[in-house]
């Protein structure tokens, strides 16, 4: 099965949002960057940088190996 | 300690590169990206993209998360 990058980082983005019980206008606050740019990164539709990784991950303190890890799905299409 | 995902990603990239007895060069042409950006990258010298990062893994046959390990370093400046 094939991986893609973006998937996997807009995937892991948005549980550990989630799990952090932050908003996403929350988390565009405290990382800097745009509504938009945090609800396009979710869904999987923008090309990322690095370094707009490392914001998102210090905003919702954790490191940034943690996007990219595969986690198994539960019922998801 | 402030970590730095740029330069932990070309730390990585180099490591995995030599590593896999392959030049900057056979580098730039299994991933399609240019030499010079396989340079700077590994220089730390550039903000690259999730794509990218896949790209260069693929090349490397690694998985992407292998680029944002903290590996301990040995006597390096």
């Amino acid at each position: 099965m094939k991986k893609d990058i973006i998937k996997t980082f807009s995937k892991n983005m948005k549980r550990i949002r989630v799990n952090a019980q932050l908003t996403q206008e929350e988390l565009s606050f405290s990382s800097e960057l745009h509504r938009n740019y945090i609800s396009d990164a979710e869904r999987g539709k923008r090309n990322i940088s690095l370094k707009s990784v490392e914001k998102i991950a210090k905003a919702l303190n954790v490191e940034p190996i943690e996007f990219f890890r595969e986690i198994e799905e539960e019922k998801e299409n």
